[in-house]
C-alpha cells in the first residue's frame, strides 16, 4: 500500500538481488525507518524483537532470513543451525514454521552449490504468494462489506471494528483484515474503522491508524474496553480481525482480546469474521483453546509506554506504580463458535474442521 | 486505608472545621499529593477534572462543595447557583445527584443563619455514611471470598479479577469492589488481585494497583485484554467491579470495559459481582442500557499517556499517530443477565428489580 504516495511492502529484495530490507516497525507511528537486514541473525533478531510483526510478513522474513543464512554459508549443518536459530524467535505464528519449512523442503535435496538463488528465488515466492493470498481475501471480503453497503443510505459508512494489526504492515502488502477494507475504500464504498488500541505493544493506535491514515482509509482509534458499547449500540456492522494460527476445528489464536470482542460481537449479533491466509492453518492442532501455546512476553510492554511528547522527542514511561507486577499474555484464542467465518483465499469458510479441510484438503490430508 | 503506613482517607474536613483536603488522583502513582479545595468552583472543578472520581467519592465532594458555597454565601440564590454548578460537574454518577438532593433537603428549609452548621453536618455525614456503607459491603462480599478460599488447599491464593478504580480512592475509604478483599487480605486469607490496568485514563494501573500495594495485597496488572484468556484458563475465581450506577432492573453502568468482562465471566462460569452503596441504585432509569446517558471525555485521554521516565520526569507521550482521531466513550453498561450478584450494604442481591425493591424498599416506593 501507500506511504505518502508512494507505494511500499513491509519487507523486499533491493535491487542488489540479495539484501533484504523492511520497515522497523517499532518505530512507528512517530518515525518512519527502512533497515537493512544483512544475515540470517539480524532476521531472527528482527522477528523476536518485533522489527517485524504479523503471522505472514514474519513467515517471509523467516524464509529471506534461510536466504540470507545460504549466502553465507550454504553447508547442511547451516541450514539446520539457520533453521533452529529462526522457528525458536517466536513461539506462536503458525507461518514461521510453515516457511521454514517450505524451504527445507526445497534447500534440503539440493546441492549446496545451487541452495543460494534457489533460496531466494523461494523466499521471493514466499512474499510473492502471500501478496497474491491476500488480494484474494481482500475480494471474498469485499463481498461482505459490499452486502452491508446495499443496505444503507447513500453515503453511509459500513462501521468496521478491528483488533491489534493485521494491515499490510503485519503481511507483505494488502494485509489480511485490512484488505477488504482497503479494496472496499478504493472502490468507493463508505467504509469507517474501529481500530482497537491493542494494549500492550498498542499495535492497533501506532500501526493500523498510521497505514490506514496512510492510505487516506477514515478511521477513529478506541480504547480496547470500547468494542462491546459501541455493539451494544449497533455502531458496528462487522468485525474483521486476523490470526496468528487457527487450529484445524476453527478455534482462532490472535493478539489477546480478540476473544473479548468475539463475545461482544456474538451478545450483539455483529458479525465476526477472521481473515487468514491459508499457510496459518494449522492442522496438527485440533483443539486451539487446549493446545496452542501461548506466549508471554516482558512485562515492561505493560508496564511501559513509548510515544512523541509535544516538543518532539520519544520518550518512555511508567505507567504503573514501581513495585506493581504486571503479566503479559500476548494473544488469546477465540472458540470457533464465536466466529462468523473465516474469510481465507479460497472463500469465506466456516470455523469447523469439515469446512477447513474440505477448502484446503491438500493441507488437511497430511495430518 | 493506609499509605505508607499512616491511614489516610480520600478526603477530609481539616481540624480547623471548615477546610476540605483531597489527594489529587491525578498525580498518583508518581506522587502523592494533598489539595485543598477552598470553594464550592474548587469543588466542581476537582470533580470535573477528576482530581477526584469513583461514584461516592464524588457524591462526598460535591456534598462538602455545597458546605463550602453556604460558608461563602448562605442566601438561597447562592443555594440554587451551587447546586447547579456541582450537578453540572460529571454526568454520569448518580451518586452526585443524590449527595446534592440530600444537601438541599437539609438546607433549603433552613433559614440562612443556621445553612453553615447544618450543611457541614450533613456532608460530614455523608461522608461518615460511605464508611460506614463500605464496612459493610466489604463484610458481605467476604462471604463470597471466604467461600472459594475453604475450597482452596492451604496458602493458596484466591484469585479476584477487578476493573479500574472502585478502591478506597474511589471512596471515602474501604473502597467498595476492594472492601472484601481489603478485608480478607486482613484476616490472613490469601488473596490474589488482577488489576485491569483500565485504559483510557489507566484507574486501575495508578490507582488500584496504587492502592493495593501500599496497603500490602499480592496484585498484577494486566492489559484490559487478558481477562477473558485468564477465565478460560480458570486462572480468576471471581470478578468484582464497582459501579457508577445501577438502573432499577439492576443494569450496571461501570467504567467502558466492564461489558467485556462479564461477558467472558458468563461465557467460563465464573461469578461476576459488582459492589455497590445503595446510593449508586438509581430507582428512576428502568433499563440501564437504553437510559443511562454515557459519557464521552477528551480524545487525548485516549491519544496520550503520562507516566514517569527513567529518569524521574513526568512526562505526556502522544501514542497515536497524529491525525489520526478517538472516541473516548467513558462507561458501559452491562446487561443485569450478565451480573451473579450485587453486593450491597444489606446483603448480596440478585441483579433485578424485584430484589432490589425488596431490600431498599425505602427508596424504590419514591419512584
Amino acid at each position: 500500500m501507500k506511504v505518502d504516495g508512494k507505494p511500499f511492502r513491509s519487507i523486499w529484495l533491493e535491487p542488489d538481488g540479495f539484501s533484504v530490507s523492511a520497515i522497523d516497525q517499532r518505530r512507528l507511528p512517530h518515525e518512519f525507518v527502512v533497515v537493512e537486514i544483512p544475515t540470517a541473525e539480524a532476521a531472527a533478531d528482527a522477528i523476536r524483537t518485533m522489527l517485524v510483526r504479523g503471522a505472514p510478513l514474519i513467515g517471509a522474513t523467516a524464509a529471506y532470513g534461510m536466504a540470507l543464512a545460504m549466502r553465507d554459508d550454504r553447508s547442511d549443518s547451516n541450514l539446520d543451525r539457520a533453521y533452529e536459530m529462526l522457528v525458536k524467535s517466536r513461539p506462536t505464528a503458525i507461518n514461521l514454521r510453515w516457511a521454514l519449512d517450505e524451504m527445507m523442503r526445497v534447500l534440503r535435496p539440493l546441492p549446496p552449490s545451487s541452495r543460494v538463488p534457489a533460496a531466494y528465488a523461494r523466499a521471493t515466492e514466499i512474499a510473492e504468494e502471500d501478496v497474491a493470498i491476500n488480494r484474494e481475501i481482500g475480494k471474498n471480503g469485499l463481498a461482505l462489506i459490499e452486502k452491508i453497503a446495499a443496505s444503507k443510505k447513500p453515503g453511509e459508512a459500513v462501521n468496521v471494528l478491528t483488533h491489534c494489526n493485521a494491515g499490510w504492515l503485519a503481511t507483505v502488502d494488502w494485509g489480511t483484515a485490512t484488505s477488504p477494507i482497503y479494496q472496499a475504500h478504493d472502490r468507493g464504498i463508505p467504509v469507517h474503522v474501529w481500530v482497537d488500541e491493542t494494549r500492550p505493544r498498542n499495535q492497533g493506535a501506532s500501526l493500523t491508524a498510521w497505514e490506514l491514515g496512510h492510505h487516506g482509509v477514515p478511521h477513529t482509534v478506541i480504547a480496547d474496553n470500547t468494542g462491546g458499547h459501541l455493539m451494544q449500540h449497533r455502531m458496528v456492522d462487522l468485525a474483521i480481525v486476523g490470526t496468528d494460527r487457527v487450529a484445524a476445528n476453527g478455534d482462532v489464536c490472535n493478539k489477546i482480546g480478540t476473544y473479548l470482542k468475539a463475545l461482544a460481537a456474538h451478545d450483539n449479533c455483529v458479525p465476526f469474521y477472521v481473515a487468514l491466509p491459508s499457510p496459518t492453518i494449522d492442522f496438527r492442532i485440533n483443539d486451539g483453546i487446549a493446545e496452542i501455546p501461548i506466549e508471554q512476553r516482558e512485562a515492561s510492554e505493560v508496564t511501559e509506554m513509548t510515544g512523541r511528547t509535544s516538543d518532539g522527542r520519544i520518550e518512555t514511561v511508567r505507567v504503573v506504580p514501581a513495585g506493581s507486577p504486571a503479566a503479559n499474555y500476548a494473544f488469546d484464542v477465540t472458540p470457533a463458535r464465536l466466529v462468523t467465518g473465516l474469510i481465507t483465499e479460497r472463500g469465506v469458510l466456516g470455523a469447523n474442521r469439515a469446512a477447513l479441510a474440505s477448502a484446503f484438503p491438500e493441507r488437511a490430508a497430511s495430518h
